[in-house]
Formats: structure tokens, sequence, C-alpha cells
């Protein structure tokens, strides 16, 4: 059966009834238990809607109220309802009352049938993220292969390292020695970086870990009290901190709660003695002396949460792990959090909601303004508003779905016999998403919007717009590669600045750098070659990062659909002020014509990005969008 | 936009993958914790699929493992795969690789995008429900309103009864005299009528309350240590018992785990000192003596699953509420839990699930037999799957969408301005869906399986099947009123006995009474008006559900959409052993031809029910099923 969440009706996708979560629906964006606020529905003017109502299930229990005529403006009338913040998360969904029968308002759209309440808005009454998470551009560095300082030379390596030459030895991808690869990076050479991230318009710096432990990524921690000697120690770190913060940027840690390194000092006490302190810090078996560990990696021993000193180290006091690098002289603003999906997941043992509000507890009482966001490579739907990770890596509701709208037609991954753990085509390894097997799929806009509403209709709005958005990162194949060229990569930028999320930006990325797979995609940064950058992927990225910044409607405004077919996708972004129109391609076709844009009195466009003229409605209303491709347009409506 | 969980596709579902927690696909159907179980996909010999991947995410990050061709047989390639119970609830899911890219075989059928985990099938590594619920067909008794016994004259009234006439005394749906009309029903009166059941073919009897109470329906219980003197008391329900045990049948209560009346001794303990220990059962003001109440209604004061003595009071030991009535001399076989989806639900109270498998707990080691069901009104899968409710009352996933279906066409309700509190038109009160504004909505059969659908793939196959599959209850109008006529009835009671789930039978439902809310539908049966029963209608249920006790199919088997237009559904129900094929459909229309059905050998199907003729496999292997309608018909294909 063809069933699942259908690709999105592309006629007549503005005559719909309209509401998210954002501030021109939900004008009260921080609610706190026992407030009542209201909700708006926009119905265009030619929706058959007689009354709506909304929907909530206090207690457990559904209860409905009628909405009533707020206003008209436009070609919208404005309905509004009032709904109860009952339970922490509460959701709300609206009926609309209608002559062929009612349809249902969620997340998911306007919606035919019933639906379970898995797609209802929803209002979260924990506190909020951060206020400047709002506005975040973040930009990912891997420490080891970013820049090095002058004193990366004068280092003694440890005896896991091999040497590499930053601009002459190739990375190795998948091999005994990639773990091992030695460039060099270090944190003091970040701090002389700092120049070309101001050029590039992020404001946020997360680094992959710095804690010393047997491996060039740092996953497989030997200790959480100090910073890598070979990164410069802590007060390397300190300085790196200072020059951020100098700029009025943020800077996040990256923290591995799933596992430790087999050389961590915990792990070393625990295996020691069986009355060690630290032995229920681990899954270790008194008998066999066997343990759990990552994916069976006998280097990255899984830790226990049901151990209460395992959270008392973790969380309690200002020298506890989390806590003692968000204080001066450091200052990290908070932790991407590593592994987040596993963190307290084994067997029966289901610890991991209690130990993301554990962690975002400890985050916050350090610094109110910390920010804690997740690692997830699948569905995060179920871990988040739970008054723990603040977002998530949102792989699965955006990267994934963008990768297969602007997969590279050549690339075969489609049609390719891969394996599970690398899928070749003709001896050529071909990129995969996190593992899927059989390469990406090749899929059409419409699907790409299915998946985007799919996963994005299970979250709150703000958990939504609070995770991290992303191209590609340490841990997947580069866009560049994905994509093919220099022309869809623009396309790809475009949805990152100007889709709702965080954008985050694995450093390189912007020069136009390939890899095909997560460890071939940590390549150095090529500072000595720059006639190797591509300068137009760099502009492509400065510009539409400059328009996010300039435009308040890409930060912080609703999403409405306008257009889609198999080549092409076209959305609003809409605040209380203002409205910009997006319109994305991966190859040309046929204009779109679009009515019901709202473009104001005056019936016109300006362009913003992409170079398209300016588009005018015509006496019927209908405004024509341009047919080339593959292009990223972007217009300011009012 | 038009997204959701969009209708199936007509054409070619026969020809789609499949995969459903039944046994053909997974023998296993009890695994425990650590088990690796078998679970098997059916490719039709048309389906473009090149290989078979199992992906789980054990512990929470994805794993995919590829499956292997197990077996051709007829059209069909049946691939095996192995899944580890890692965890109690295992999902997985399947991917097939296919020439135009992967697709993700789900619960929720084959879909061409990414969708969540949430509608991943799924392995449940607690304890079964009792084997017995596997087979039940439930009947639901209103003590008040179904038989009275001699003794009932013989009783003397409270003050709150209002004393009707049993044949003549109109039932007051909606009005200040509802609760308390006292027509006289009692537990010997149900004794004496359990030949008409046995003649139904039910096996299981389920009692709303029978606690003492202020009104006729009993959910505002005065105590939980007593049967109400009104029914007969204690005796009366053992009289019951070893009368309805007698026959092999179960019998089941009605606990109300939400509330109490608020003439409960332990309300009226709690009312009375600040002090007392019932005070901790509710949650009572100290200051303003206010409490909470179910949805306000000051007769009903809440209960506070916070509380260590009411975990008490309701779980431990022989004498515990919960537990006392499942031993001699009453011996019931477990309850079906009222208001099971508020229950726990306060605000930031959330004890639900803890509470579901507290009570769960005590009913099985009273008697690992037991059974509880869960009472739920809208979307009770967050609540299943967790050790706690083995089962719900289906009404989201089956109720509502069978009555959208079935709905009469003049009942004018989908275009009636309703209101909240019940929808009229012209001045006559019309049926809505549990509250839901509007009336009931007129849907076409695909509409009706993607809401099927959508509820079916958010829990595990053994949950579906051991919820309760009901056309109305004592709080919902009556299935005749809804559809309107006998024709209709007979389709839907078809849907009832052949699709999974456990089919309950609200009493007076067969002889075709009518209701158009729940109160309204509270009728006494009219066991003195022989001329008044509907006796065709009597005959559809009797026959439909004596096919389903003599075809294990309609039991145990696994359930494949083969055709669905808006006023058709056909579906095959399948066990390792057979196959059934059953056509439903609201009104005549064009024959539905059908390739790829699994006829066998012979190439042809005997008709079980309604009467058409046997179907053959013409030359191209397609068969033919006729067009007339309203019709309900059953064939045996193999």
């Amino acid at each position: 059966m063809s069933g699942g969440h259908g690709p999105p009706d592309p006629a007549g996708l503005l005559d719909l009834p309209h509401h998210d979560g954002s501030a021109r629906y939900v004008p009260e964006q921080a609610p706190t238990l026992g407030d009542t606020v209201d909700v708006f529905v926009r119905v265009p003017v030619g929706a058959p809607v007689r009354r709506v109502f909304v929907r909530t299930t206090p207690d457990g229990e559904p209860h409905f109220a009628a909405a009533t005529v707020d206003r008209r403006a436009g070609r919208d009338t404005w309905w509004r309802a009032e709904v109860e913040v009952r339970n922490p998360v509460t959701n709300y969904r609206f009926l609309l009352d209608e002559p062929g029968g009612n349809r249902w308002l969620t997340a998911l759209g306007v919606v035919g049938h019933d639906v379970p309440d898995s797609t209802d808005f929803r209002l979260v009454a924990y506190d909020p993220p951060p206020a400047w998470a709002r506005d975040a551009v973040v930009y990912q560095i891997f420490p080891d292969r970013f820049a090095r300082s002058a004193r990366s030379a004068r280092r003694a390596l440890p005896d896991w390292a091999i040497p590499c030459d930053w601009d002459r030895t190739p990375v190795v991808g998948s091999g005994p020695e990639t773990p091992y690869q030695y460039y060099g990076g270090d944190l003091d050479g970040i701090a002389e970086r700092l120049d070309h991230l101001d050029r590039l318009g992020v404001n946020t710096v997360y680094l992959t870990p710095f804690f010393p432990a047997r491996s060039n990524h740092r996953y497989d921690a030997a200790s959480f009290d100090r910073v890598d000697p070979l990164l410069g120690g802590d007060a390397a770190l300190a300085r790196l901190a200072d020059a951020v913060h100098a700029r009025g940027w943020r800077l996040l840690g990256d923290i591995t709660s799933n596992h430790t390194g087999d050389g961590h000092e915990w792990f070393v006490g625990a295996s020691s003695a069986v009355r060690a302190p630290e032995r229920e810090l681990y899954y270790l078996d008194d008998v066999t002396g066997d343990y759990e560990c990552w994916k069976g990696v006998r280097t990255l021993p899984k830790l226990n949460w049901g151990s209460a000193e395992l959270r008392r180290r973790f969380t309690e006091g200002p020298e506890a792990v989390l806590r003692r690098w968000l204080l001066p002289p450091y200052g990290l603003d908070g932790w991407r959090v590593d592994v987040a999906n596993m963190t307290g997941r084994r067997g029966r043992d289901a610890y991991t909601h209690e130990v993301a509000a554990l962690l975002r507890a400890a985050v916050v009482a350090t610094r109110p303004d910390g920010l804690v966001v997740a690692e997830h490579g699948h569905d995060h739907t179920g871990d988040l508003d739970r008054d723990g990770w603040q977002g998530t890596m949102n792989y699965t509701g955006f990267t994934d779905p963008v990768w297969s709208w602007l997969r590279a037609d050549d690339s075969g991954a489609a049609d390719g016999h891969g394996t599970v753990d690398g899928d070749r085509s003709g001896g050529v390894t071909l990129p995969n998403f996190l593992g899927v097997p059989g390469g990406i799929r090749r899929r059409d806009a419409g699907s790409m919007v299915a998946t985007m509403n799919a996963f994005r209709s299970l979250v709150s709005w703000r958990s939504y717009v609070h995770s991290w958005q992303l191209l590609g990162s340490h841990d997947s194949a580069r866009i560049r590669t994905v994509v093919g060229d220099a022309a869809r990569q623009e396309v790809a930028v475009g949805l990152l600045a100007t889709m709702p999320g965080t954008p985050m930006i694995f450093a390189g990325d912007e020069l136009g750098l390939s890899g095909v797979n997560g460890e071939d995609s940590r390549t150095p940064m090529p500072w000595h070659r720059p006639e190797s950058w591509d300068l137009a992927t760099f502009e492509a990225y400065r510009s539409l990062l400059a328009l996010r910044r300039a435009a308040p409607e890409l930060r912080h405004g609703g999403l409405r659909w306008a257009y889609v077919d198999p080549d092409t996708l076209v959305f609003l972004r809409e605040t209380p002020g203002g409205a910009l129109l997006v319109l994305a391609r991966r190859a040309a076709g046929a204009p779109v014509r679009l009515r019901g844009l709202p473009t104001g009195d005056h019936g016109y466009a300006d362009n913003l990005h992409g170079g398209a003229p300016t588009v005018r409605a015509d006496g019927d209303g209908v405004v024509t969008l341009p047919g080339d491709g593959p292009t990223f347009q972007v217009w300011r409506l009012s």
C-alpha cells in the first residue's frame, strides 16, 4: 500500500488554512504551565471553512472549543482560539468545519481523515532554550583538521599517532590507519583563523571533542578533566574561548555521554578491581570481565546511567564534567551531546529521558544561557520536548531529504548494488546516508517535503527551530560529493540558510571540499592552497548567511509551502512584519504560476538573492516565477 | 497541504511486499528479551525487489542486516531476516532495494520516502495477554438496562432513583433525569438471560460498574468493597460469575481508576479532615477545600496516583480493590479500566504508564490469565506496548472510521451546523463521534483504511489484535442509528467479525436498537416485545460470529488490503494454513477485478457468508467480485 505521509498536493497549497508554532500564529512563544494562550489560524479567502474549533487533550481527554474570527487582513481570515497550557506538553489541533465534511489541521497540514495525536501542534511549558540560539549559525570544527598554530610542530606525538603532512598526505577514509592519521590541528590554530568564520558569517563555533584520547577524533576520551595537550591543553581552550567571545560569538563543546575510551581514567579504575568506585559507571561483568561497548567496539566501553555515581560525576558541583567547562576561564556556551540517541539505553535500561533532563538541568544551573543539543542520526522525535535536549542534529528531517532531492544524477547510488558497510559501484565508493544500504536514493521534491513534514510534525515548533539543520558533518559524506556540482550545492545551501532551524556548516563545505563518508570528509582545511578554493561556493554561503542575518523572517518566521513539483520547491517565510518567497529548483522546467501570494498592496516582489527579476502579480493576481535551473532565488513580498 | 497518511493506491495492492506481526510473518508470537526471532517478508512475483534488509534500532542506533530468500511458494518469494529482541519493545522495518530507489516497508505499508520510526513494526518482550483473549468475543452489559430478575421488584429504591417502567418509560438521552432513571436491571437478571448470549455466539461478558453509587451508570462509585445491593449484592455477582464460567465463558468488571463518586467512603473520609488517611488519595486543596474532578463534574473527584496509599489500596494484598474481585467466589477474569486515558494525568503529573503497569501486575499476580483493557476514546497508541494495558477500546482506529464510511446518507450530520455539546439539524439531535463537533463525517473507504492504518501502525500487532473493536457502546450512538438501516449495519458487523481485534458488542445492537448518544443508547432490552426485534440483524450477528469462531484466519490471521475504492473494501485474512477473502460494499458499483489472489491450485473460492456465488480465476488469473451493494461477502481461498 502506498499509504504513508504522502507528498503534498501541488495545486492550491496557498488556499489551505495554515498554522504553525511561529510567532505569527502563537504570539506567546514561551508559555508556562497554567497559562492560557492565543493560537491563530489563517484561512485564505477561497477555503470553504465555516467554523473552526481547537481540540486540546487536557490531562488526556479531548476537549473542543470554538474559535472566533479575530480579523480579516488581505485575503485571509484570522481565527483565534484559546489553549490552556494544562500539561507541560500541551497538544492542540484544529477542526475545520467545511461543507464537504470536517478536516483536521495538524502539524502535518490539512488532513481529510482522522489521524493520531502525534502530529498535533505542541505548546511546551518547559523553560525555553537560550535566546541567542534562535539566531545561531553554527560552524563545526574537527580540531585535528582545521588549523595548526606554530606551537603544534613543537609537540611530541603520542604512540598512536601516524604523522601526516597537512597539504600532502591524503586522508584515508576507510582503513586501519583512519583513526590514527594525525595532522596536528590545535585550538590556537582555530583562534588564528576566526577571520575566515567572520567572512563566512557564522556566530557559533562547535568543536568536536577536545579531551585527550587515543585517536584523531577523540570520541574515545581518556579523561574529561583536561584538554588534550596535543590541542594546546586547558590554556589553549581558554584562549580560544576568549577569542570567540570577543567577537560576540558562542563556543560549544562535544561531550560523549554514551561511552568513554577504554583508556579513560574511569575505565582503568573500573577494570582494576571489582570493588573500584568506578565499577558501577560501566556495564562490566564481574565474572567474565567482559563489558558492554558502543556497537561492539572494545575501545569504547558504554557508560551505565543507572549509576548514581556517574550522574554525580557528570552533573554535581562546579567540578562536574558537564559544568566545569562552562565556567571561567573556559566559559563554553553549551554542549553537543554525542550519541545522545543511545545514551542511557541498553536492553531493559531506558534512562535516556531522565539523563537528558539531568544534563540539561546541570548546564542551565551553571549558566542559564547554556545550550544542549543532541546528536541523533535517525528518528530523534521521541527524545525531544521532554525538558532535556533543546534540539537535535536534524539528519533525518533535513539532511537526508535534501540529499535525496539534490543527489547527483550520475552518482548511480540508487541503482547500485551496495553492501551494508559501504556502497561501491565500479570500484568507486559511493556516498550513503549514515549507513543506509543502497546508496542515496533519488527522490522528488514532493518526497523531500513529505519527509520534512513527517519529522517536523512530531515535535514542537520550538524543538524544530532549535535543531540543527546540516548538509553534512564529520560523520557523513560532504554535500559537494552528494550533489556533484556547485550549482546544486548552492540550492542546498539556500535551503540551509532559508528554512527554519539552526544552520550548521561543517568546516570546509564552504570551500567546495569533497568527501565520500565521514572519515573521508575530515579533510585538512586547504589554507595554503587558496587556488583550490571554490570561491563561488564560498560566496554563495556568505551571501545566503548574510541574507539570513538581515531577514528576521528567515530566522523567526513561520513556514508555508507554496508549490511543489518533482524539480521545484516554493515556500514562504513569514513573520508578523514581513514575508519572503523562496524558489528552489534542482533543474530547469516550466515557469511556476502562483495565485494567492501575499504580495501586499503594491503587487510586486524584489529579488533578494539569486539574481532573478522582480516578480509582479498580473491582473488575475498570478505571479510567475522563472523556470531556469538549478537555481535558488529569494524575493521580498512584504 | 494534503499531506497525511494518504488513502491507499487502489491499484496493485496485492503486488506489494507485505509483512504484519501475525504468525505467518512472525512465527514466535511471544518473544522474550534476548531472543533472536525470524521475521518474514512476502514479496509477490511482480514486485521489483532485488534485496531486502531489516533495520532495527538496538539501544537506539540503526542497524541493517540482509534478509535471505527462505522459499518460493505460489506467486510469492518469502524473505527471512533475524531480529534480536534487544529491548522490551524492539522496532524493526524493512528496506526494499528496488531499481527505482529504495522503499521502506513499515506497519504503514510500503512507503517511497523516509518516515519516522513510530510506524516501525514492533516485537514486545513483555508477558503476553492471556491466551483466551485471542478468541474472545465480548458482550457489553449495562446492568440497569439489561434484565431484571424477580428479586428486583422487591428492592427499596434509593433517594436518587427515578423509577421507570422497563417497557414504557422512554430513556431520556440528555436531561437532568438522565443519570437517575432507574429501570432495575440486576445481576441475576443477566444470569437468567445467558441463553440469549449463547445464541448470539459471544463468550465474554463485560459488565459496566457494579459497585454502589448514586446513579444508574455507577461510574460514581461509593465503594469498591461491595457489589451494589440494587444489583443483588456480592452474592449475586458470585452467582453470575458461576453461571458465566459454567458455560466456559469469561466475565470482566469495570473499574474507575481515574475518579470515584463524591459519595465514596474514601472521599467522605478525605473531606472530613485535613489529616485523614484518605486525604492523599485525592487532589484536595487544604485551604479552599476545593478538589480536582473529572472534567469539572463535582460528583466525580479525581484520584491522585502520586499517593502510595492509593496504589496500596488498589493493588496490595488479596483484599485490594483490583484483586479481591478476581478471587473466589467471584473470579472475574479481568477488568476494563474506565477513563484509562486520564488516569494518572493531571497538569505536571504523568503517572499513567506506571499506574498501568502497576494495575496489570496486580491483576496478573492474582490470576495469570487476567485481562486488563483500557478505555480510550481518542489516540490510545502512546499508552500501549508498555507492560500496562493489554489492549484498548479501539474507538479511533475502528469505530470512527467505520462510522464515517457507513454513515447514513440522509443523516445530514456532515453538513449540519452542530454545536460542541450536541449536533442538531432541524430540531433533530444527530449522532456525533464522542463529542467531535460537526457530526459524523462522511468518508470514503480509502479514508477509512487510511485512518485504520494510521492507528494500527503505531502499536504492536499484539496490542492491535487484543484491543476491542466496537461499533458502539454505552458511551456512543448505536450503530443502527449511525448507519440508518439493517443492510449497512450488516456491513459494519461484517467488519467487526472479520477484522483483527476483539469484537465487542453492546447489548441490544444485535436486535437493531437505536440511540443517538451514549445515554440514549442505554435502552432496556426489549425482552417482552419480541415483535420489535430485528431478527435479520440478529441473524447477521449470529452467523458472522459463528464464521469467526469457525475460521482461525479471522481470529489469528494477518491482514492484507486487496482493493479499495470509495464504496468498496476488499481484504484478506491469512494464516499459515488458510486464506479468506472479504468484500465489503456500502453501495452497488462496478464489479471488482483482482489479480494475484492466493486462490490455490484449484483456482476458485467458495462463499462462506453473504450468499454470492463461488468465484473463479479466469485464464489470466483474474477473479471478479460482484458489484451488488450494500453487501458483505466472505470466501475461502485456501
